[in-house]
């Protein structure tokens, strides 16, 4: 436990006073780059995930790419607007759990928080996995490690977060607008050297796109749904920042807004830019090298990659740059959801749908549990899915639009509540509450068009990626939903259980019977016999369990050598075991009735190294367990610190003391 | 937990009474099995290893295998000799371990145990590896599966042990016998077709034997000597039977002995017998097919599996008998030391050399964390090693010989006690104590033949196998043996801390001060704040943790409203923590000093399913686990038991009922 404690601390930092939680406000450069490095991040994979789709149809469909991506931006652009106005209405948070909660019922509710859940899960793996892919894409030999980079980054991650919000922004800006930088960067060497005559191919350009089979009519729109469906995940993190406006310098909805808008025009941009180079410089991909005539096993490099290859020049070291901070924004992406995850699992532990640890903050002001759960989860996914992003991202995409839907409707119904009510009365929060009727009429507008076209999408998510892996999803939700109505119905049941009459007031039972457990005379027993006897009770017993009789038969002739004047009662234990007499000795005694209750104290070895654990206390451990389960027993753990343990807690006292010094003078240096 | 103990109960049936224990007093019949699977069950493999080492000087060598096979037929009657004198010495168990630390004192019995838990293990892994190559020589589609297959086995045979030993016993006859059957008709068969003039040689006999390097001089001394210790894997578990003496039914020790002398007769003539069948078959092996001549990764037949399809012919169906009687018999060799392995971790508790708890009996009266502990090892072992025989047996034999040398040398050491004694004297136990000086100046010269003996082989065994794995036992032999030390240093230490002086009496405390902790009013609360009321305490205050300060307000408001009269105490949360508050309050609580003491009331949760257990009590868990490090503060878990746990309680209840009316009902059926 010492080291536990000791690594914790240096791992977390010292803990952060709940005073000071309005220090880690953030302003708007610090907010971009956490809460939208997702939507960012996700243009380096969204026009791949485009072109590897029609590449099933062959190079006569590729034109296609056109169309989706239109159709994708003008989707970013409704969505972005559509939570551009939550950010307004909910100053306290607007996560498509909290504006379905109020507007459309727990069912809704559960359901979004059942498709946040993974979809928090998926951004990680997607994130990281990606992230990985632009690693491998510039250095090949690190091709068959990508389990293992994965999941390292994965605890990267969650160690950093453990850290705290704060000090995790400062470190997440920089490879955020790097990205942003270097992507732009390259548009521009991109537009000068075609400007002044170059024609730029990429790497793949020549190789024949052999279509898997010939699409046409019904299959050939089918599949450019499928094609549009898969680069939707470029909008996939959008909410974060509805869901973050607590967290924003104030104004918090104002500044919350605008960073939406800023996300916004970055991603059409960036993902525009992209797709528009993809489509000049002939960029083919597959899934399977084959497909391209090449080997099979030939590595292969991302979509983007091949791109700055191409503007860049293959070893030029602008191309190494776009790659780490391809890789940089994706990773960190993943954070994104570091920062939702805990705080939707807080929410939904506060209304009692997850276990209630889960509500309380750790030392570091942040939900610890759940950011362990979080890369738990995500480790499992990237092991199980052999960190194969084409496999992943089938699972990505359903949930955000599922979420994305409700969140949209529930803000429906919230403008229609504000229009319903009497003229002049104010709307809730911020600056809401300073527009007019026809402001609202303008909102509501916003929302439904947004709701009408998420919905679409998730239709046509659902129905282009059900049979490519999103059935998992579709199973996965419901078992979510019901297991988050089951622990909230344990709850109620509890609840309802324990509730006591108005009128009930403790008062003092009528009898105690102590039993104390003792297996010599030494100081653990004497001690628990002295506190046995401070307890007054009504017949006190020393009960000892013969394992070895000739040892009981010393016990008891110490006993009465010493004279010590409570009665030993030697129970024999036919089986050799230590814990079945006694439970037998208690479940038989005649005392445990009406209003009297038995007390068994146990004298427990209290060490301070972790080794010492399995050598003392087994047989007690399972004992309190078992005697929990009896009507009207009581179990006392009488300590017995031994040496180890007396300076294990001496340090951590000392530990403690100088903690609390460093923070007070941190608070003077403060104020 | 109630699956668990319902899966328990099936699993290792019902428990049995200790005064039951004479019943699973074995007769020869079924101790030959159970104590000697191990030492018959090697002639399937000692003579293979003796050719795999010889083969690598070649066919030239390989007449030295006769060599090797009369030394080890000569070692093995002489350290069955040996051995019988210890069943007559030590008629309560004369296993290394004791005879060293009767006779040799404390630093060899820690070498023996050392030494012994080793080769349990390495019984256990060798054995079920052994086991799985003759079902894969019969079977080689199964080639790939050798670690699972292991696995597999261990873990079964863990579940029949748990199960108890006399039930092993009828099981395990079976396929012990069946060996025995299936290897002399072989010979019979043998004999005859050989008498009829047949010719038989081996599917290997015309494969080139390519020796890896030309051995002469000194060096092929060395490799005969090399292939001396391989062989000497048949000595293995010779020691089971005067480990076990006081399992045999009466007389005990003539029993052993004679069940002993039985195991040697029957181990010298199969393994002289298929050692002759081997050199007539001319049957060659290697550790690698290129040796001979094969391609890299050609499935290879153990030697006794070649010598089997040559006398039986290929598809015959004997063959496929020897081959499952052989893998039946090698699985269970692994029972010995499930048998050994516990009892000497039994020992070792009661001595306290080993956490006592390996000192209890489970339900069915064996040693159940003995079991579990040596199926994890050999597992581990089988893992890490591949399932590979060659390497495992380079681990084993090294270990045996530090037993059975130490075990020797003690018994000399005790027959010369025997003559110091004045003429007349009994001598300690059995028929042992009717012989005259003579006798004991027989037996003492069979023990000293027997550790010189196997001195000399522990030396070879050390030298020629050293660098092939056996350092690995070299190393961890002294891990184990300080461990063990520091195991009874840690006891020691502790006794001494806890040493009462003789006029302790205990004596009540001069002052009891009860916190209460709850959260809520309800029935746990309210029950804990009777309990507390009940001991009459000095003073008595609740404490509550305001995580929630609104929470807080609203407890405080019932608490007037109700009129409870115990004081409520608030305690701010400013790091958002139950368990920090409830620490800092106790800690400075100015109550807990000199003869007083803190009393800390829990109110717990029970609840009955497993899946319930996250939901409550997690910072219950965590507060406790702290609180005991604290001085003079003492804590007392008051349970309320949810329905839930009613049932399950119940439910044990009548589980039990059935139970021992059960035991009655089969305690007048025998009697």
């Amino acid at each position: 436990m010492r080291a536990g404690s000791a690594a914790k601390r240096l791992l977390v930092g010292r803990p952060l006073d709940s005073g000071r939680l309005g220090e880690t406000l953030l302003p708007k450069r610090v907010a971009l780059p956490i809460f939208c490095s997702d939507p960012l991040s996700s243009v380096a994979y969204a026009t791949e995930e485009i072109l590897l789709i029609l590449a099933l149809g062959g190079l006569a469909v590729l034109h296609l790419t056109w169309y989706a991506a239109v159709g994708i931006v003008i989707l970013l652009l409704v969505v972005v607007a559509s939570y551009r106005q939550t950010c307004y209405a909910y100053p306290g948070g607007g996560g498509a759990y909290v504006v379905s909660a109020e507007n459309l019922g727990r069912t809704a509710a559960l359901t979004a928080a059942s498709a946040l859940l993974i979809d928090y899960v998926m951004t990680v793996a997607v994130s990281v996995v990606s992230g990985v892919a632009a690693i491998t894409s510039a250095v090949p030999s690190l091709d068959g490690h990508a389990v293992a980079l994965s999941v390292f980054f994965v605890a990267v991650l969650a160690w950093l977060n453990l850290r705290g919000v704060r000090e995790s922004g400062r470190w997440f800006a920089m490879p955020t607008y790097a990205f942003i930088a270097v992507i732009h960067l390259m548009f521009a060497v991109a537009a000068v050297r075609m400007a002044t005559g170059s024609t730029i191919r990429a790497e793949s350009a020549d190789l024949p796109v052999h279509a898997v089979s010939t699409y046409s009519g019904i299959a050939l729109v089918l599949l450019a749904l499928r094609a549009f469906a898969s680069g939707c995940t470029a909008l996939t993190g959008v909410e974060a920042v509805s869901n973050g406006v607590p967290a924003f310098a104030k104004p918090k909805s104002r500044n919350a807004a605008m960073t939406l808008a800023i996300m916004g025009a970055l991603s059409v941009t960036m993902f525009f830019g992209i797709t528009v180079l993809a489509m000049v410089y002939e960029v083919h991909v597959a899934e399977d090298p084959t497909e391209l005539g090449l080997a099979p096993g030939t590595p292969m490099s991302t979509a983007l990659a091949q791109i700055g290859r191409a503007t860049f020049g293959d070893w030029h070291i602008l191309f190494y740059v776009l790659q780490a901070v391809t890789a940089g924004v994706l990773v960190l992406a993943a954070n994104t959801a570091f920062n939702g995850f805990p705080m939707l699992a807080s929410v939904l532990g506060r209304d009692r749908y997850a276990p209630r640890q889960l509500f309380h903050r750790g030392d570091r002001l942040v939900h610890s549990n759940g950011i362990v759960l979080l890369a738990l989860a995500a480790i499992v996914l990237i092991v199980a899915f052999d960190a194969e992003l084409t496999r992943l991202i089938q699972l990505y995409i359903l949930g955000v639009f599922v979420s994305f839907t409700l969140s949209q409707a529930g803000m429906v119904k919230h403008w229609r509540r504000e229009l319903a009510k009497p003229a002049g009365a104010g709307t809730r929060g911020g600056r809401a509450g300073g527009v007019d009727r026809r402001g609202i009429h303008r909102r509501l507008a916003i929302n439904a068009f947004g709701a009408f076209l998420t919905a679409v999408v998730l239709v046509i998510v659902l129905v282009t990626k059900f049979t490519h892996g999103a059935w998992i999803v579709v199973i996965a939700m419901p078992v979510l939903f019901a297991g988050m109505k089951g622990v909230r119905r344990h709850y109620d049941a509890v609840s309802a259980e324990v509730a006591v009459g108005p009128h009930e007031r403790p008062r003092a039972l009528a009898e105690n019977h102590v039993l104390v457990l003792v297996a010599s005379v030494n100081a653990p027993s004497l001690r628990a016999l002295s506190y046995a006897k401070t307890l007054r009770p009504t017949s006190l017993t020393a009960v000892t369990v013969a394992e070895d009789p000739a040892d009981a038969e010393v016990l008891r002739a110490t006993w009465v050598a010493r004279g010590i004047d409570v009665p030993l009662r030697v129970l024999s234990s036919p089986y050799r075991s230590i814990v079945q007499p006694i439970l037998r000795h208690v479940r038989e005694a005649p005392e445990r009735k009406g209003d009297a209750v038995i007390s068994v104290v146990i004298p427990e070895y209290v060490v301070g190294h972790w080794w010492e654990q399995p050598l003392h206390n087994q047989s007690a451990l399972r004992l309190k367990t078992r005697l929990l389960f009896m009507k009207n027993v009581v179990v006392i753990d009488v300590p017995y610190r031994l040496a180890s343990a007396r300076e294990l807690a001496a340090e951590r006292a000392e530990a403690e003391r100088a903690e609390a010094a460093r923070a007070a003078q941190d608070a003077d240096e403060q104020s």
